[in-house]
């Protein structure tokens, strides 16, 4: 039986190209039908079909805005707001090892200086490596020392 | 014309389930192809599909360990390793907003707590909240200000 895990779980809701491109554009302010197929490229029939998942699964939210004819616009949930931190360090790994040139988008944070995303413990917020934890539970199970 | 973007192109090396179940065993430890058809429950066809593209594309690298009859074992290149920030974190939000019930995996972390990933600017170490950066740079093009 595959292993429990939560990855796994999370790309049952947000695991496909077209979906997390989505959600993308709807980070980026840009909320409309259009607007999202314009900006990903999608079609408009995978498109629509991924849209009403996204709310289904409570990522995203309709809001209607015109009345006739009835237009709505795509507004993040709580969830899926917390997934930007996700899609962050997904755009930093595609800059630093896939993207040829310099990166397409640079953000620029609140302190004034380029946006740059690093991976912390919570709690002795000293960066996250490859080899400096170790598994306690996998799949559900405990994992003996 | 669709935007250009890392985190599409992240995807078209990475946005595909089996390759992402397939690079959290490797980094778990599981090395071989049976392990990782057995955690992954993938299919053995589809599974040596997806880790012939990871080696091609430079994320995995095959090593032989039994000569008769030859055997091989998948380990992660310097571009792969430095995937686990992104799984950790798409776990993380696996944990808090997909999985009912406990996390299925536990790390701890070399301080001795719970890893729980937290993702600040590299610049400041201020936790990156949505809302506090701008684009100054999207799809290739500066932002008007």
């Amino acid at each position: 039986m595959a292993r429990t895990c939560s990855i796994a779980n999370a790309l049952e809701v947000i695991g496909e190209r077209w979906t997390l491109l989505a959600l993308r554009e709807v980070l980026l302010g840009n909320r409309r039908f259009d607007q999202i197929v314009q900006q990903t490229g999608a079609s408009r029939d995978i498109l629509a079909t991924r849209l009403r998942k996204l709310v289904e699964v409570g990522l995203l939210e309709r809001r209607q805005y015109e009345l006739h004819p009835p237009r709505y616009e795509y507004h993040l949930t709580e969830t899926g707001q917390s997934l930007h931190t996700v899609l962050l360090t997904l755009m930093d790994w595609g800059d630093r090892h896939v993207t040829q040139g310099p990166p397409p988008t640079v953000l620029e944070h609140s302190c004034g200086e380029v946006l740059r995303p690093k991976v912390v413990c919570e709690h002795c917020n000293e960066p996250v490596e490859l080899g400096d934890s170790r598994a306690v539970r996998l799949g559900g199970q405990p994992v003996e020392r």
